[in-house]
C-alpha cells in the first residue's frame, strides 16, 4: 500500500491555551469546520476537563465534525478520561489522548515516583479509556529526552493496553533532526508489536527545529504528524501544519499520502492570525506576507525568465496568487471572510456562515466569482 | 584541535534587501557594530555595486569595524568586484563574495551558456579578486539544487584560484536535512583539496527547514555559517543566527567553538525589529516574546518544581529575563536603547552612540545598573 500520513491538528488545543489565543466557542466551531474541509484527519478540540467553556466546544465539535476525528486531551487520571469520554459522546469518530511523561525530568522531579509505577498509570489510563471511546492515543511526555530502551517499553506496554496510536512528543523542543530521527526509528525496530499501533510526532519549536524534526521522524517510519496552523503552540510553538504539507509536496520521494487541501492554507493562515489574534512574520515560511517575494534585481530577473529559478513553490498552490486569495467552489469559510473585509464586510460568525451557505450555491454556478457576486450576499445576510 | 564554527552575518545584505527593510547608512553603521560586539566573525556589509548608498555604508563599515571581517557581495563580473574591492580598501580584514548560478536551472535557463563556461567565469572573478583583496568567498548559486559531481568541480576550480571558503547555498530552500548534509559530505570526501578551504552554509527557509539544514550542513563538516539576526531575508527569510547559536550551546556533542555573546540575542532581536521594521512573530524561536512563556497549568506546574522540565534554555543565557532585558558592561548599543525607550527616551544613532560611550564608564564601575543611573546619562545626551 502507499502509505498514508495523518494529520493531527492540534490548533484548538496546544494552540489555544497560549497566552492571548483564547477563542469563545463559535470561533472554535467556526475553525473546526475550516479544519474538516482543509483535510486534517484528527482535529485535536480541547483538554475537556481544563474548564466548562472547553468541555462544552469539545462537544459541540464533535457533534458537528463528521469528516475527521474528533480527539480530547487528557492527563492519565481517571475522571479526565471520564470527562472527555462525556464531552465526545457524539462524535462519529472520537479519540482520547492520553499520557504522561516518561523523561526522567518527569518522572523523578515531576511526578516524584518510579518508571514502573509510570507505565502502570499510563496502562491503567489507557485501558480505561478503551472502554469508553473507539480509539486511544498514548503520549509519552517529553519522549524526546527519554531513553530509548525505556521508551520502547513503554511503547510496547500501552500498545498491549490497546492503544492504536503512540506520540513521541519532543516536549521542550531539545532533539536535532538525526537525532529524533534515530529515537523513532529504534522505536519501530525494537517494540514487538509495533504493527498494532502508528507512531505519531509532536514536536515543539524551542530551537527552531520543529518542522525538521517532524519529517525526520515520518522518514523513519512514524505515519501520524501533529501540527497547528503558523505553528502556534506552546513557547516557540509547534510543527507548522503548512510546511509539513508542503514539504511532501516538494519532496514526491517521501511517497506518502494524504488530504491536505493546499489551496487552503493561505486563508486558514489568515483566520487563524485574525481569531487568535497571532501574528504571522513576514517571512513565515509558506504563509508569510513575503514568502513569495522577490526583491533584489538578480532575482527578479531569474523569476521573469522562469520563475523556478528562484521560487519551488507555485504560489497559486497554497491559495495565493500575489497577496491574492483565490476563490472557488472548493473555498473554505476563512478565504470567503478574507475577500469581505477586503470589500468592508464585517463579518459575525452566524453571517459568515449564512454567506457561506449562499457562496458554494453561487461558486457550483458561476466559474469566476466576481466581486459583483460577493457584494449580493454580503448585502442579504447583514439586512 | 576544537574546531572553529565561524559565524558570517548576513543581515545588512540579504536581510537589508527585503521590501521594507532598507536602512539609511547611520542605521547600517550602529547594526555593523552591534554584530561586531555580538562576536560575528564575517559580516556581509552589502553589495557595494548595487547603489552609490550601499556602496558607501560598505565602506564606512569597513573602516569602523576592526574585530570582524567585512565583506562585499557582487556576481561573478570584473566591475562588481572592482568596486567592492574599493569599498573594502580601509577594512582591517576584507573579503569578496563573488559567484555564480551553477544548477542546471541557472546555468542554461538564466545564463544561457554551459557548465565549463560557468566554471571558467567563476575562475576567472575569483582570481580577480583574489589580487584586490586578501580573502576571497565563491558562492555556487543554487547548490541545493546541482548536482554534486558537478559542485564538487566547482569547487575544487575556485580553491584552486585561490577561494579559501566556499559557499553552497540553498538559495530556493528545497533540500531537506540529510539531503543537504549528504551534498557537504560529498564535497568533504570528493574534492581533492578540500584542506585549503572551509565549506560555507547559507540555506533559504522556503520549507521552514533553513536552521535544520545550516546544523545538518555543519554537523557533516562546513565550517561557516551564513545567517541573519531574526531570520529575515528574501522570502521565507535565511537561517536565524539566534537559532544556530542556541543549538551549539545546548548541544555539546557538536563540539564546535564560537565567539557569539548569547546574552546580546534579545537585544540585538529588538534592534533589528525596530530599524528594519520586520516584526518577530510572538512563537518565533529564542527571541519571540512568547519563546519563554508557560500557560498551560501542566506545564507551569513542572517549571515550579524545576525549570528544566519543559525549558531547555534559561532565558538569562539569552539576555532575557521574562521580557526584561539585562544590563551589564558587556551589553550593547541595543540593549541600551531598549532601556532608553523604557524610560522614554527617543535617542536618535547620535545620541544613543554618545550615551553608550559614557554608559561603558559607568556600568565598568557600577555592578547593578539603576534606572537613576540611565536618566542621568540620556538627559546628558539630550541636553
Amino acid at each position: 500500500m502507499a502509505d498514508k500520513l495523518h494529520f493531527f491538528d492540534t490548533t484548538l488545543r496546544d494552540g489555544e491555551q497560549v497566552p492571548g489565543c483564547q477563542l469563545d466557542i463559535p470561533e472554535k466551531l467556526l475553525i473546526a469546520k475550516e479544519l474538516e474541509l482543509l483535510g486534517v484527519d484528527i482535529i485535536e478540540a480541547g483538554f475537556p476537563v481544563s474548564s466548562p467553556g472547553d468541555f462544552k466546544a469539545v462537544e459541540l465539535i464533535a457533534k458537528s465534525i463528521k469528516n475527521a476525528t474528533v480527539c480530547g486531551l487528557t492527563r492519565a487520571v481517571e475522571n479526565d478520561i471520564t470527562v472527555a469520554a462525556q464531552a465526545l459522546k457524539d462524535a462519529v469518530h472520537g479519540r482520547i489522548h492520553t499520557g504522561i511523561g516518561t523523561s526522567d525530568s518527569h518522572v523523578k522531579d515531576k511526578l516524584k515516583t518510579t518508571r514502573e509505577d509510570v507505565i502502570e498509570r499510563g496502562v491503567k489510563a489507557v485501558k480505561f479509556a478503551r472502554n469508553l471511546v473507539p480509539e486511544v492515543e498514548f503520549y509519552a511526555e517529553d519522549a524526546g529526552r527519554t531513553e530509548n530502551e525505556y521508551l520502547a517499553r513503554v511503547t510496547e506496554a500501552m500498545i498491549n493496553a490497546g492503544a492504536t496510536i503512540i506520540n513521541i512528543p519532543d516536549t521542550t523542543g531539545y532533539c536535532l533532526p538525526h537525532q529524533y530521527a534515530a529515537k523513532i526509528e529504534y522505536l519501530m525496530n525494537n517494540v514487538p508489536n509495533i504493527d498494532k499501533a502508528i507512531l505519531s510526532t509532536h514536536c515543539h519549536n524551542d530551537l527552531g527545529l520543529a518542522t525538521a524534526n517532524s519529517i525526520a521522524g515520518v522518514i523513519a517510519g512514524a505515519r501520524q504528524v501533529e501540527c497547528t496552523i503558523n505553528g502556534i503552540g506552546e513557547r516557540a510553538g509547534n510543527t507548522s501544519l503548512e510546511e509539513v504539507a508542503m514539504i511532501l509536496k516538494q519532496h514526491k520521494e517521501i511517497a506518502l499520502t494524504h488530504r491536505i487541501d493546499s489551496k487552503m492554507l493561505t486563508s486558514m493562515s489568515k483566520l487563524i492570525e485574525e481569531k487568535m489574534r497571532m501574528p504571522v512574520q513576514p517571512n513565515k515560511a509558506i504563509v508569510g506576507s513575503n514568502a513569495f517575494a522577490h526583491s533584489s534585481g538578480i532575482h527578479q530577473d531569474g523569476v521573469l525568465k522562469n520563475r523556478e529559478t528562484y521560487e519551488i513553490i507555485d504560489p497559486a498552490d497554497v491559495g495565493a496568487l500575489g497577496s491574492e486569495i483565490v476563490l472557488t467552489a472548493r473555498s473554505g469559510r476563512a478565504a470567503l471572510n478574507f475577500h469581505a473585509k477586503k470589500l468592508g464586510y464585517n463579518l459575525s460568525v452566524e453571517e459568515l456562515n449564512e454567506s457561506y451557505e449562499r457562496f458554494l450555491e453561487v461558486a457550483d454556478k458561476v466559474r469566476n466569482i466576481e466581486d459583483a457576486h460577493l457584494i449580493e450576499l454580503f448585502e442579504k445576510v447583514e439586512a
